[in-house]
C-alpha cells in the first residue's frame, strides 16, 4: 500500500494567507513530485510598527513516496 | 432561554478561504434557519502535484433551534 | 536585552480575513509604538441567517516594551 | 453492538452554568431519545458592560442510535 | 463546489479498535449517502474489574452533501 | 469596522464557579467600557488540607474599543 | 525544597460542578495530607434519557509530600 | 456519591495495540479493584531499526474508590 | 551527545492499524537507518460509501543521526 | 474576593531559559505591583545560522490588581 | 511483557528548571524503584513582587512496575 | 518570497536543556544552511532509577530554502 511523507513548509507574501500557501507549494513542487494534500498549522506575520508586511504560512505538505525514493 | 445547535461542515473553494467558508453556509441556510455564527477549525486543500486544486475548510456553524424542530 | 509583550485583539472585516487581521493592527498602531509580530489564534464570524455578515479574527500581536513604558 | 452518536448544543442560562446545561438536555430530549452522556466543551457568556446577562455552555450530548432512526 | 457534512459517532466491539470503527460505519451507511472519510478522535473501553468489555471509538465521519439534501 | 481587546482575568471566590466569573466581571467593569463577553479557561481553586477554601477562574474578557482609547 | 504530587479524581454528584468538586476533595482528605490545590480537567455527566442524573467532574489534585511518606 | 480515581499506565505488546491495553489491565486487576474505564491517550512503540518491535499504549484507568481504601 | 530526528509518515493497509504502521516503518528502513521510536499522531481513513477502504496513521518516526549523515 | 490579571511577556537571553524568564519578570516589576506567579507557555530562539544567538520565552505573568488600579 | 506506571510531581528549585526536575526524581526514588524517563509538562513558578522565588515544574515519571508491587 | 522549511530534531545532554538545545542545531548547521530558529516542542529525559542520565528536547528548526536547494 501506498506510503506518504509530510514535510513541514512556511509560505510568505505580501499580499493574502493563500498566497503564501501557494508560494510555499509552488517551492516545493520544483524538487518533489508527487505533492496530494497540505494542512494550514499556523497564520502568522510580520509587522513594520503599523502596517502588515508579510504574512507567514506554517503548512504541513503531504506527498506520496515513490518505490525507490530516499526519505 | 434559547438552546443552540452546532454543526461541521467543510466548506470547498478553487479560490480562497473566504470563498469555501461562504459556500458551506449558503448551503446550510438551503435546509437551516436562524444560522448565527460559524467558528473555522481547520484550513487544508488539495494539490494536483504541483498547483492548489481546492481550499477545504472545515467549520462548525451555530444556530438557534426554534420550539418544535427536530434536532 | 529586550523585553516584548504580547496582546490579545478580534478584528473584524465584512471582506476578508486579511481586512480583518489588518483592521486590528492599524487600530492598534493608533497607541502602541513597535508593533512586531501577529499570530491567528481563531477565525470565526457572525451569519445573518444565509450570509457571512462578518469575519472576526482573534490574534495576538507582538511589541518590544521601551525603557520607561508602562506594561 | 451499540453504536452512539453525539451533538453539539449550546444551552444558556441567566443563572448558572448548571441551568445552561440542563436547558440544553431538556431541549434535546424533546426530540431525541436514549439521551445517555454529555461533556462540556466550553464555558462562556455574554456581558452587558457590568454585568453578566447570560451564561451559554457548550456541551457535545451523546446517545444510542435505535436500529431505523435515522442519523 | 462541494460540500462535506462531518458527523460524531461512537462504534463499539468487544474485540478491536477496528471492528468498533466498522460497526460505526456500518450503522452509519444505513441512513446515510456518500460516506467518505473518518477521523478517529478517541479510544475508550469499559472494563468489568478485571478485563476489557467493550472498546469505545469516537469517531467523525465525513460524507458529501447532495443537493436537495436536508442537513 | 470594530475593533475588540481581550485581557486575562482571575476572579476568586469561596462558594461558587459562577460567583468568581462575575466578582472579575465586576472588578473589570470599574475602569474598563463596553464589556461585551468572556470565556472560561481554566477553573482551579485552593485547598486548605481538607476544604476548598476558594474557587479561581482564569477567564477571557473581550470588549469594544473605542475610537481614542489607548490600548 | 518541597515536591509535591498531583492526582487525578472525578467526584460526583446529583446537583451541581461544586458539590462534585467538593465530594472528592473530603474523599482524598480521609487518606491524604497536605492537599493544596485542584485544576479541573473536565467536566461530564450521565443522564437518564431526558434530564441530568449525575455531574462527573474530573479534576487533579496537588498536594506536598511530606519526608518519609511512600509515593 | 461515588468518587473515582484515574491512574496512568503504559501497556506494552509486540503484537497489537489491543494486546498492549490489555495487559496492562489485566496488571492493574492484580492490586486494584473496581476497575470500571479506560481512555488511550498515547500510541507509539520501539523499532530495531527496520521492524516495529513493541506497541507502547499510554492509558488512564479509571476505578470506583471504595469507603476505606488509601489513595 | 546523540542527535536525533523525527520525520512523519502516513502508513496505509486496508486492513489494520498496526498493518498501516509497519507499512510505513518497512517503507522508511529502506532508505534511512538507526529507526528507533515512533509516535501515532492521527488514525484517519477513508469509505467507499458503506464500508472501511483504507486505514491511514500518521506517524512520526525517529532515528539517530550518524556523524556525517546529511539531515 | 481578589482579582487578578495575567500579561503576557517575552523575556530574552542569550545564555540560559531562566535568564530570559527573569529578564522579563524584571521588567515587569518596573511598572507592575504585587506580581505573584509566572507560567512559561514557549521556549523557543533564534539561530544565526550556526549558533543559538536568543532564547526566547514566551510567560504569562499574573498579579494581584488593587482597588483603585486601572486595567 | 512489561507495563509502566507514570505519576505526576511537581519539583521546586529556587535556582533552575533542571534543579526543579532533579529534585522532584531524587525525592520519587526514595520509595519507587525501576524510575526510567520523564516528561515536563508546565514550568512555572512564584514571584515576591519583583523577582523569581520559586521554580515549579510539574513532570509525568514513569517506572516500570514489578511483579508483586501495589499500584 | 522567501520559502522556510521546519525540521524536528532531538538534541540531548547529561547536562541541561539549553546544552541539549544547542547540541541539536550544532549537528543541524553541519549539512544545513541558513539555520534561523527554533521552537522547543518537548522537554524530557531518561533515568538510570534514581538520577536524570539524559535531558531530550525535541525541538523544530527552522531555515530559508535557497533557490536550487532539494526539499
Amino acid at each position: 500500500m501506498a506510503v506518504y511523507k509530510k514535510i513541514s513548509l512556511v509560505g510568505t507574501s505580501e499580499k493574502s494567507v493563500e498566497e503564501a500557501i501557494e508560494s510555499a507549494i509552488r517551492r516545493a513542487a520544483l524538487t518533489l513530485r508527487n505533492l496530494s494534500w497540505f494542512e494550514v498549522k499556523e497564520i502568522r506575520g510580520s509587522i513594520d510598527g503599523r502596517r502588515v508586511t508579510q504574512y507567514q504560512v506554517v503548512l504541513e505538505v503531504g506527498f506520496r513516496l515513490e518505490e525507490e525514493e530516499p526519505i
